[in-house]
């Protein structure tokens, strides 16, 4: 055995290991060797590997033979670098003792720290740092970490505290103060004494002085805790193997806190905020890192130019080392190929490398670097487009409030549709389109909201809600109109007959101007200002690569004219859905639709009809004329009769009113269309089927539109969408009548239009016999968030209830509403893709619903092969970059 | 082609074809030549076989080589046995001609009767029958057909009235008679004429006189209707392959008006209504086959022992060919191994046997017949088995109305629940209890029925609603009580207010009498006096074999002792589905649940359910003692919470007061757990898992129950069922509570119970991953209900808008709630089940819900391997026998 390598020492310019022996050295070992290798001066140590853990278990922890040696060689070789030596009360080495897997288990196994400190070795670092209370600090953080890790001095139950905080406690009663910070160098003393007492007390056992039993212990403790409970979880999790096992790793430990002529800091070797290729950060003199955290003294720029108050910067100071650091973020940036986020500690003149990591950023600061970066040919474009986190891209594309203006929070919901708000506060649809009207802007403030409130919404700048959780009605229709969204807002109080609302010890009235952030789930009184996105430069450089490797085709969800030309400007490639009945809430043309509902018989129903068809005509043609050249998927009306009518009795009296009909037979009738369970009852298809010319009209509409256009030059590809359907017989009933319709139209246009009749796949059935379908669709669009629905049988509506504690207790990782559910709604999808291919192999696949916007589920579609992802027009450029990622990975 | 026969003699005991060449003969061809070779008196004839269709077809409607020749010689060998001759004036020769198919196509092709007449056999006619009025119109008819089926004069329009009946209607203006009836002998030669006339007016063509040219228009005709759109569309529809072609019958008519040595009547070879071993019938002397049916003359017995009246019975007034007609009924039994139906004809003291068929008969006839047969050695076991269909059996197992007694049938509604039923009126389930309470039997009368009228169902005596379809709540509840219902009868209105209901003219008072038939759909007033059914007997020896045959096994769905008594008086193998809910709304027990649902805060909560503990305890020590030894398998708690609430303001009230609450605060409490769809809502599982006391209760209250009666000597196999479960971590998270409320019971009282823990899948997410959840369950119960709901998207209580509409257009064939859907729900089963055995190979599954005691539903689950299905107790025989005849097919 003893032939055999177990440690690998780094340090000063060269290393025995390096960054391909992950395996060997664990995630850090290697990094250490590889920065090591690169020249970078990081503080030496050495790394013992992997398979001594392994045989640390294998033989009842015992170590191989000649590790003992090879530890004492390294440590001299760390000794010789630093100048110090473990042990030593004048220039004593202290070094910290880290776990290191193969793959990352942040915070499962244990470190210490500090360690070679003792009753004579801390006198030397009072010398070298001149700083008492530091010394003795570190000497009790160490005898606290190494008497819990090590020695396994802990709480005895979940209720007791921690045995070390209790003599810390009791120091502070007797000295009278409040904060650790308050205590001096003396108390600390005592302290280390009290710890050992401690010690001795519960344990029986004598604190070691010896440092080499110090560095035993800790090395031991750190493959043990290899073993514990926490660790064993983490590990099944995430499908890590036990035999893997950790490395340890021993480093020099090095004080940015050891004089004027130490300093530690934080480095992004480019603008973390704004992307600009500039170096950037910040450090304190004589301090360690978490001064630099904690806040209390202002940190100095590292560049000269970046000065602001009048701290001098690192460039002035200690221009050598400045010059040192800069050349580390050349090697470092010049290596990992991305912006770089570095840790650094100046110990009495000496410049060391802690940590580097790629450096958090903004997205669009991560847009920036990413361009850049392909201008620099450091990357190429690929991985620029793979850099971007699609998650994050959304946030840019909406208006956003000045990060430099000030806010007045008075209430906070859910970020329920990103973007920012500013309006007069209505309470009202019908208030909310007559102060638009006189031009003003408009936050519609509900309890929550239904389909009656769409055409307010429509006009409103945003939405905010008391309740109703991320998938509300307010929710899903503001993501997919684009408009700014808070919802479960239960800090607020609404009382609708006072008009106002109020949110803690505010009272908001109607009229008041009030600011909404979506992104935050903030609500703040008066106006903020806002920005617009930037959608050229950068951005545009960016998404051109996207679309030259991505497959996945992304179109909008789209309703209206406006939503449309929005689509096309974020790049959709047409329209996926656009849902017909929002159309019938606009305006004037409520009452007609309700007069067609409560028609008496179909005479009646066709009286109404006739007067909607032009109104849906018109926004037919708007819809396609911006769409031009593209195709544009209309789905028939889908939501069941009785969302249409009114509610409230003023509002049926109103309406009887209206038609000049008795109020007992609008009630009656109104009654008798109510239903239990209104997302499996009388809607979709099944309207088509039992009022089939509700969707003559439709298609009617639909097919006019088509040829005027045509006639006037533009090139028009509807598709006609049957939405719910379950089974065959449905589909090819409603299509005699569509084909007869359209054959209808175009005859009496003379002109002929190429269109196709397809279905929603939005029922576990549909999915389930696809291939019958496919025999008279012409293309399928799953509709994931029904399909969702009844595949879990859960309504999205009521869900609110019990999912956030789902999620909460873990049962349920992500909302399905939000990410699609692969082993469940998933296997749907592929079933129905598999069986409709199976009879028509090319025919176009897609889906539509909240889903399509997704990135997980973007990658889902793509895997699965469908043609297309349709979300509201926000989420396309999202879309878009998800479908790059997916076809890249 | 000359050598080729085509031709196919059959009469005087010998035949040239048989039953096996039925591809060559047709259907009824082989038949006639079958019956003939048995020794039947069939009147003789000759079959043209389907080969001579193929050629007519393919050679441009051109007839064989050596055809004509066959056919006259055919004619000669008929007219030789019948002793008449074909176009002769004294004693002519009238044949039938009709088509005959390889499979039956019922009404699809053309026939033509009394071929031969003209103006002159007619005379002849005149002679044989003494019967002038006869003669005439039976020519009057014949030229009628011929004229409509082989020349082809119909309506030119739908709208035209038939050419011939315009004629008719014509004369009987002019006689001022308003029946056919009325005409006389003049009148019919008249309108013989006015028939020729409009044909020759018409068509241009001269109706053809000539016998053999009739005969040879009429072979052409059948042969053309193979070729008519109402055949092409049957055949289509039943997969009836085109090549086939069809054969032509050319049959002697015989007549039973030829004078009092003539007659015709229907004999049964066993009593049709009992079953009984008698030979049994009626007829009429000097008659035709129309007669009998036209019931204008009372029919006389063939038995002497029959004579009810003070007619003669044929055994008297023709011993021999009573006799004959014996010999007949012992050849056809022995031959055709089943009960007879027989049509004859006495033509001047020759017996012909004009047609023979399996005879339909009630279910109580069919059970003695076939047990009957078994006895005589017919038939063996497999057979009688067969004989029987499951669909019809549960009419006998219920109470049904004395068929003698008088009706005064008042409303029709739908037949949802069988049975009869006899009470008082109630319009509440309160009303119903203090009712019931007092010794009265009670008919609850609702316009819906709602969880909440439960308790008053249970002490109801059956149910009548004004609304809701055969899958309505009432409807269900009913058929899983095994309890009478009649639901949806849209003929009466109810006055809750004044109590009362009115049905057309009648008006109906709280505590007037009224009896439900649920087999037919009736409502009557007063009390119609019922019979028990016998279970006994031959119904106890054939479930004896079906028990023989199944491999399924019959669990039932059970609720109270009372019910599970029940079922396993109808051979239940154990319960597959006790629902704890209902339990929670008898009497006092829906005041603690509601308190427990109201509570605010778990104390609360635990408070009111260890209330409820007793009670539910002491439900399942009386279920379990029923059902000692078998499984039972019961569900935690499913419904949402909000459906054991007060609705009403009144009810509110009156529940807070009972609290000692304020009404605002349960009005409030009430109104939030109100949800848009229930269906998907918190329930199932999900209470489970958000209110964990809940399930902990049921679970001790059912485990002590098992440790008290397994300490007093049964042995008890409880088997706990957890709802609606749609992810894995559901189960898991549920289990550990579950294992621990039992093992913590289960020490207490020092009891080892061998339990099992498995789950409903009842949501299509939880048959795509039932190989995950097979981890974790013991079991599954496939709930079809709320499968079919989800799968098809489509509430049970809100499809009755609708899929009535869609069965009467033919777009659904049948209910999916009443049979299963296999190519949907069937096929999630299939997954479910193919998943779960994957991983738990030894796994027991079965069915619940309503489709478990639906034959075809029965065979689905046999096919697919399950172990058992469980449904209401009284289908517990139909679904015995329905999985006999699925294992024996």
């Amino acid at each position: 055995m003893a032939d055999k390598k177990y440690d690998y020492f780094f340090g000063r310019g060269s290393a025995e290991g390096n960054a391909r022996m992950k395996d060997l050295l664990g995630g850090k070992g290697a990094n250490l060797a590889e920065m090591t290798n690169l020249g970078i001066p990081v503080p030496p140590g050495f790394t013992i590997s992997t398979e001594v853990c392994t045989y640390y278990y294998e033989k009842n922890k015992r170590y191989p033979e000649g590790l003992k040696e090879a530890v004492i060689g390294n440590m001299a070789k760390v000794e010789e670098i630093m100048g110090r030596k473990f042990g030593d009360s004048e220039r004593p080495l202290l070094v910290s003792v880290r776990s290191g897997a193969r793959a990352s288990m942040p915070g499962m196994m244990d470190t210490v720290l500090n360690l070679g400190l003792n009753d004579e070795t801390v006198k030397g670092m009072v010398k070298l740092s001149g700083n008492e209370r530091f010394a003795y600090d570190s000497y009790r953080r160490f005898v606290q970490m190494y008497g819990d890790v090590v020695l396994g001095l802990k709480p005895e139950s979940q209720d007791e505290e921690d045995p070390f905080e209790i003599v810390i406690e009791k120091k502070k009663r007797e000295k009278g103060v409040k904060q650790d910070t308050e205590l001096d160098a003396g108390d600390l003393k005592d302290l280390v004494a009290g710890f050992k007492g401690l010690i001795k007390e519960r344990l029986g056992i004598t604190f070691p002085e010896d440092p080499w039993e110090q560095l035993w212990g800790a090395i031991g403790a750190v493959f043990s805790s290899w073993h514990n409970q926490r660790a064993i979880t983490y590990r099944k999790l995430n499908n890590i193997p036990e035999h893997w096992g950790t490395a340890v790793n021993v480093q020099a430990m090095v004080f940015g806190n050891m004089g004027d002529d130490s300093a530690t800091g934080v480095a992004f070797t480019r603008d973390p905020s704004t992307g600009e290729k500039v170096f950037f950060g910040e450090f304190l003199i004589n301090a360690q890192g978490e001064d630099v955290v904690a806040g209390t003294r202002t940190p100095q720029p590292l560049r000269k130019s970046d000065k602001k108050g009048g701290l001098p910067s690192l460039e002035e100071l200690m221009p050598e080392i400045y010059k040192e650091l800069e050349d580390v973020y050349k090697k470092l940036e010049a290596h990992y190929k991305d912006m770089q986020d570095i840790e650094f500690t100046i110990e009495q003149g000496r410049l060391w490398i802690l940590q580097t990591r790629n450096g958090k950023r903004t997205v669009r600061a991560a847009i920036k670097i990413a361009v850049d970066m392909v201008k620099e040919g450091l990357i190429d474009e690929k991985t620029a487009v793979l850099r971007i986190d699609p998650d994050l891209l959304d946030t840019i594309l909406h208006p956003t409030l000045d990060p430099k203006a000030e806010r007045n929070v008075i209430a906070r919901g859910l970020p329920a549709s990103p973007g920012a708000a500013v309006g007069e506060v209505v309470f009202t649809a019908d208030e909310a389109e007559a102060i638009v009207r006189d031009g003003k802007k408009v936050i519609l403030v509900r309890i929550e909201t239904s389909p009656e409130d769409i055409h307010g919404m429509h006009v409103s700048e945003g939405i905010l809600t008391a309740r109703g959780g991320m998938t509300s009605h307010a929710a899903v229709v503001a993501r997919g109109m684009g408009k700014c969204c808070v919802s479960g807002c239960g800090d607020i109080n609404i009382n609708y007959a006072e008009g106002v609302f109020t949110a803690g010890g505010t009272t908001v009235r109607r009229g008041d101007m009030i600011t909404l952030d979506g992104t935050a789930g903030e609500v703040m009184v008066g106006a903020v200002p806002t920005v617009q996105p930037e959608l050229s430069g950068d951005f545009a450089a960016l998404m051109e690569w996207v679309d030259k490797f991505r497959r996945l085709r992304v179109r909008a969800n789209a309703d209206t004219p406006g939503d449309a030309g929005l689509a096309r400007s974020f790049g959709a490639e047409g329209i996926g859905l656009c849902r017909t009945e929002h159309m019938f809430f606009d305006g004037d043309r409520i009452k007609a639709v309700r007069e067609m509902i409560l028609a008496n018989d179909i005479e009646g129903r066709k009286g109404a009809l006739a007067k909607l068809l032009p109104m849906q005509k018109g926004d037919f043609k708007e819809i396609f004329k911006e769409m031009k050249d593209l195709p544009v998927t209309i789905r028939l009306l889908d939501p069941p009769l009785h969302e249409f009518l009114p509610r409230t009795d003023v509002e049926i009296r109103e309406a009887a009113n209206d038609m000049g009909r008795a109020y007992e037979e609008i009630k009656s009738k109104t009654d008798s269309l109510m239903e239990f369970n209104p997302m499996l009852g009388h809607r979709g298809c099944r309207l088509g089927v039992t009022y089939p010319e509700i969707y003559e009209m439709q298609v009617k509409a639909i097919m006019e539109a088509a040829c005027e256009l045509t006639n006037e030059g533009y090139k028009i590809i509807p598709e006609i969408m049957v939405p719910l359907v379950s089974m065959v017989s449905e589909l090819s009933f409603l299509k005699v009548h569509i084909k007869q319709v359209c054959k209808e139209v175009m005859d009496r246009y003379g002109v002929g239009i190429e269109y196709a009749i397809g279905t929603m796949i939005e029922l576990p059935r549909a999915a389930l016999i696809a291939d019958k379908i496919a025999g008279e669709a012409e293309f399928f669009s799953f509709g994931t968030n029904d399909l969702t629905q009844t595949c879990f049988g859960l309504s999205r509506d009521d869900s609110g209830n019990f999912l956030p504690y789902y999620i909460e207790k873990g049962l349920l990782e992500r909302d399905p509403f939000v990410a699609i559910d692969r082993s469940g709604v998933g296997a749907l999808v592929k079933i129905g893709a598999d069986k409709g291919r199976k009879v028509r192999p090319n025919m176009k696949l897609g889906i539509c619903g909240e889903h399509g916007g997704e990135p997980s589920s973007v990658e889902f579609c793509h895997n699965l092969g469908l043609n297309y992802v349709s979300c509201s027009p926000y989420r396309v450029p999202v879309a878009r970059l998800a479908a790059a990622h997916a076809a890249l990975k």
